[in-house]
């Protein structure tokens, strides 16, 4: 089924004149026409426009490595030709005057933008109605609540998403995709909506570790081929200070995984985190109430009726948290992205658990960010692959992390452990 | 006059109910009224929305520490209520959905906007019309070029600007106010658009020291007074690896600041920056440029026609810039940070030129960034003080380098240095 290639796949078929964008983007229309009442992962699809968009590229030379791909991206993402409405009641339909950067980098190496995904209000806690595309019952975690479903149920290939706690590997290891969060600050925030800036990280879900290249090439120049690792890597599980709200499925997850990475010839340690990183989790919290208070400061002037209360409830440990405090957990991210380069020496990834098991059951949670909050507010680069199932038949993935800006490294490790998944 | 008080002034004399907003708004705007005409300093003004909020404010009980207080924002800085064109002709009369944080924040501490000053476009090289209001022939700097002018001109007691490069702290020294860029992230720029968010830093002028620490107050919740140092600083000269390019007016400007330091009871030492700080001036360049282009992406693709020659011919170089040469770039200004911490220790600021000297003849250039962008590549806080004249005529200011931060301590020794400076 088109609807069910990888990034890379459709990319090669495209370029190879295998394929047209226009029938991948038909397959992909088709799946979402079948699916989307039950799914509910998109914010705003329109057909005709992602069509013309994909017969477009299909009448012109190839602008680049994403050529004739279709393409997701979360709703508070700005395009200048759909609605974005950051989720929230406040801006139903409203139109921005601009592309955000990636969209715009997006377009011009080629990708057709299929339409906006579900995020939670304003990519933060409030539950979305996205469902799992594993089992409707289930959550399938958020923020990015539309772009883990979409790429899970094979409406897209490739969907972009946002993580500022762990709105980008958690929904991804929930609905059993690849999930990448970069390196902070190397792909655009340029044009979405702003959280909390010393986290807010643009991320992707994808099928492949390979297909995160293709996106990266056409977000960083950096090249659409990953260079394949020339012998095993040395690799470390780390149970992290957290390690006991984790499920027995995570554990599980990790630890086989390791076994199947000592396997495939990886050198496996255990590491410990030095002290200092305890404190990385609940500095995650405080910046993000923090700055995210101050973020949304014209929503509380002018539209607080309209701001869910789950939202206010958590916010409003923002308005009182001190200036020092603050100052205090950005100095814990300094510190521990200084130490965790040094904590990396000798090691090509870190093996954790991508989130505490399967995923939350109902709409209640989007499920809990632990295992992603100290990796974010370092802005260190992780990858989750998906290959573990749990007692619930749902996936739980694992995640890889790498060094501050390693992110060549990370993904070549990523495309490794693949293979080495089987 | 009551346009020339500092925004400490109004608020004082507003809370103790001995001035109200809209006889110092009205001020403001007779000033503009007169003078605009030859300054340009001002994107956009509505005279009436900004008595009827400054009356609105007369009429309640006070908010916050900027109650009634007239400020000014550059016009990359969202407002919900007047146009914003980013300095662009590709949005003229544009008109965003939501206050910029900064914006909001500043109404929910009871500011009044008064109206949107002029900017460069998108914040970037391309001089726009304001003048030097000292010499209409001269530059007023750039980016924040409105802004400076407004509040070098009385127009306005405290204005918001942007740096990337050296757009706050240089359009500050060539107008002869003070001038402060806190460390990054501290004040929030969501809602301002991005240039290069590894750089982009909000900032601010203002008639005194103690004018940022009331701003601050409204922006992150620290003290809207600066507990005053209860001894005189240790300070350094440092020359910096960029001295030769500075005229003797600035040369003066930081050795006479010396002198009067010392005199006020400061221990003052001269200092030299190790080896690796040479690559923060090119470090700007290549983030600027490499992010910025990305950041337009959206302007390029739909708009390139309205882009300056200015604007494309600099931004070229970030097309081209390779993804490894801008991590180098990233790298070195994560490594300088973590040295700057440590050389930074014992002292309590450092002195260095906040322009190469007074402003340029003519509207061809906003001048010469070169001595603020170390310290904007670093994120570290910066404040400028204007007390010396060169031979032109035209102010030359002196700055002042923090710790990263450092703003509570920086703060302080500028408060000291004001009136070391007499």
């Amino acid at each position: 089924m088109l609807n069910e290639l990888s990034a890379v796949a459709v990319a090669k078929a495209i370029a190879a004149g295998e394929l047209t964008s226009e029938a991948v983007t038909a397959a992909c229309l088709e799946r979402i026409a079948t699916r989307e009442p039950e799914v509910l992962a998109w914010a705003h699809i329109d057909a005709d426009a992602a069509l013309a968009d994909a017969r477009a590229r299909d009448g012109e030379a190839p602008r680049g490595p994403l050529h004739g791909v279709p393409v997701g991206f979360k709703d508070v993402i700005e395009t200048f030709d759909m609605p974005t409405a950051y989720g929230s009641a406040i801006y139903p339909g409203h139109q921005p005057v601009a592309d955000a950067a990636c969209v715009g980098l997006i377009r011009a190496a080629g990708g057709v933008v299929l339409g906006k995904t579900v995020t939670t209000e304003f990519a933060f806690v409030n539950p979305a109605e996205t469902r799992n595309p594993h089992n409707l019952d289930y959550s399938p975690g958020g923020s990015s609540s539309g772009s883990a479903a979409a790429v899970a149920d094979m409406m897209v290939p490739l969907a972009l998403g946002t993580q500022t706690g762990g709105s980008t590997i958690r929904p991804a290891s929930f609905c059993g995709v690849a999930g990448y969060k970069p390196t902070i600050g190397h792909f655009s925030y340029a044009g979405v909506k702003l959280l909390a800036r010393s986290l807010d990280t643009l991320g992707a879900m994808a099928r492949t570790v390979a297909d995160f290249a293709l996106l990266r090439a056409a977000l960083t120049g950096a090249p659409a081929e990953i260079a394949p690792r020339t012998s095993p890597p040395t690799l470390a599980i780390c149970r992290t200070p957290w390690w006991d709200r984790a499920d027995p499925a995570s554990h599980e997850a990790v630890e086989l995984a390791a076994i199947a990475f000592a396997d495939a010839g990886a050198e496996v340690r255990e590491v410990v985190l030095p002290d200092l990183f305890a404190g990385l989790e609940p500095a995650n919290k405080t910046i993000m109430m923090y700055e995210g208070r101050r973020a949304l400061a014209h929503e509380y002037n002018a539209h607080e009726d309209k701001l869910s209360d789950r939202l206010k409830a958590q916010m409003a440990t923002g308005a009182v948290t001190d200036y020092d405090t603050y100052l205090d957990a950005i100095d814990c991210a300094q510190k521990c992205r200084a130490a965790f380069a040094e904590f990396m020496q000798g090691l090509d990834a870190l093996i954790t658990p991508a989130a505490p098991g399967e995923a939350p059951l109902g709409r209640e949670s989007t499920g809990d960010a632990t295992f992603n909050r100290p990796w974010t507010t370092m802005g260190t680069p992780c990858l989750t692959l998906p290959r573990h199932t749990g007692p619930n038949g749902l996936p739980v993935g694992v995640q890889l992390n790498g060094g501050f800006a390693k992110d060549d490294d990370l993904l070549a490790v990523g495309l490794w452990a693949e293979k080495a998944l089987g």
